[in-house]
């Protein structure tokens, strides 16, 4: 197989999970009308897929089957979608613009994002319990369960939560990543794994460090560019982290040094993946295509 | 076996699915403290439990395992509790009052309600994905299948949609119906299925039946007591379907049909597990239960 460069394969995958969210999610005219049609407002056209691009690139690197490699995608980024539409709206960080559009409760109203998220949740559950998914089906419970978790209160629910407490408190460094390894970093690591359990590697621990790694670098990343872009290339509010009085990498470590803290974390990422080789070459290239972003 | 009268019965049940309950959900002390504390406030010490107990009996009459049924009886009561924290806010029904207590957006706040509901929805799954809970791994599959699509846009989710389209809109009798099967029926039918699907029964429409019709016989009651009873009994706003110009069954059949009505579902729902003659007691006694609460 000639390689593929990275742009041309990240392409192919964010449409290929656009078409399979399209098939996920209920069709519009479907009753009922509104929530369905806010479903696919919140879920569909949009985003840099980043999570469904880990997943698709681990199972690559596990030779896992692509149907799976689908439905653990579509999980991934529906939790990610219902977390977004419920961290927008005015009870959270009260944000009208998501992905350049407005978000989901300006688009509709309140309740209708609350039950959109709610929805959204459930149908991710419904991806992977999908009988015959896997051959293995002790297998599928498993990525069922580590979905479930990273989705909770000791993952991204409890990082939200931590979150919020922390607004106008002075963190630390350490108690700011604790806060973004479950914010942010328990679903991108619960992409690589859900992308890998099924598959033939059996180092899943290299694959936890680099998801860890990485998911953190993102986060610094996102807190950099906070600082540096303008709401129009972010296609969101810019500035918000710093003005809403929230500790970021960059309000506690300074400009320079939060950068040069993604490229540590990069290069641990870099580093848990080595021993795979050329087999974990996109993978290599998501940790570029996360710290490099500009948007 | 001596029979034990239903109200020791579910007396011993309800104690059994809260104490399952109090080592499901995480310690209070456990970071994040005040999302762990507000999880366990809105989902432990009250209700009645009738899901829980559906379970348990849908069970009994199955020979489903006992560790199965409580995974499934606490499945079905966290997302029930999610759902009532998220009904209860602002957004939603604005309703200060549940179980005889300040509902969770006013004991703690909107945000960490929000959170609280996500949180228990992802707990609820993660109950029913614990490895080697059934023996047979594909039923258990079909156990988070049921539970997903329950709670989805297709299920409860969606029932809330259109009940909150439906505010001020003249519902005929066919539509309320549908309306309350997804919303209240949909959660009531998935307890009595999750109770029995990894049992030994194979009569599977005869349980889906009895569930469909004491789902919507739950309902009819409800909107009887939201007249009839004062709040202190009910543990929750009295009146307040009726004054927020909702269309209920009393408001569509008046209250005399209504309690005919009520009367018909249950008829309904005793004459489909007739064939399962006294293995299924206790389901009977819970449709009794159901139709003649006071509260």
């Amino acid at each position: 197989m000639t390689a593929q460069i990275f742009t041309d394969w990240a392409q192919t995958h964010q449409i290929r999970i656009e078409k399979t969210l399209d098939h996920t999610l209920p069709a519009a005219d479907l009753a009922p009308q509104q929530l369905h049609s806010a479903m696919r407002y919140s879920a569909l056209g949009g985003g840099k897929r980043v999570r469904a691009l880990l997943c698709y690139a681990a199972a690559d690197l596990c030779n896992t089957e692509l149907a799976v490699a689908d439905a653990a995608a579509s999980a991934v980024e529906l939790i990610h979608a219902y977390s977004l539409v419920h961290d927008d709206m005015p009870c959270m960080d009260d944000d009208d613009l998501r992905r350049g559009k407005p978000s989901c409760h300006k688009q509709y109203d309140d309740a209708t994002a609350l039950l959109v998220g709610d929805a959204l949740q459930s149908l991710a559950f419904e991806c992977l319990a999908h009988p015959n998914l896997c051959k293995n089906a002790s297998l599928q419970l498993q990525m069922l369960a580590i979905l479930a978790q990273a989705s909770g209160s000791l993952g991204m629910a409890g990082g939200q939560a931590i979150d919020l407490a922390s607004v106008g408190k002075p963190l630390n460094q350490t108690e700011l990543e604790a806060m973004h390894c479950l914010k942010t970093g328990a679903l991108i690591q619960a992409a690589v794994l859900l992308g890998a359990v099924s598959g033939s590697v059996t180092q899943i621990n290299a694959l936890k460090v680099y998801a860890q790694n990485i998911g953190l670098a993102f986060q610094v990343v996102d807190d950099i560019l906070d600082v540096e872009a303008d709401s129009q290339t972010l296609g969101k509010t810019a500035g918000k982290d710093a003005n809403s009085n929230k500790p970021t990498y960059v309000t506690i470590l300074g400009l320079a040094t939060a950068k040069m803290h993604a490229q540590q974390l990069y290069n641990n990422a870099i580093a848990a993946i080595a021993p795979f080789g050329d087999q974990a070459l996109r993978l290599r290239e998501l940790a570029d295509y996360i710290t490099q972003r500009r948007f």
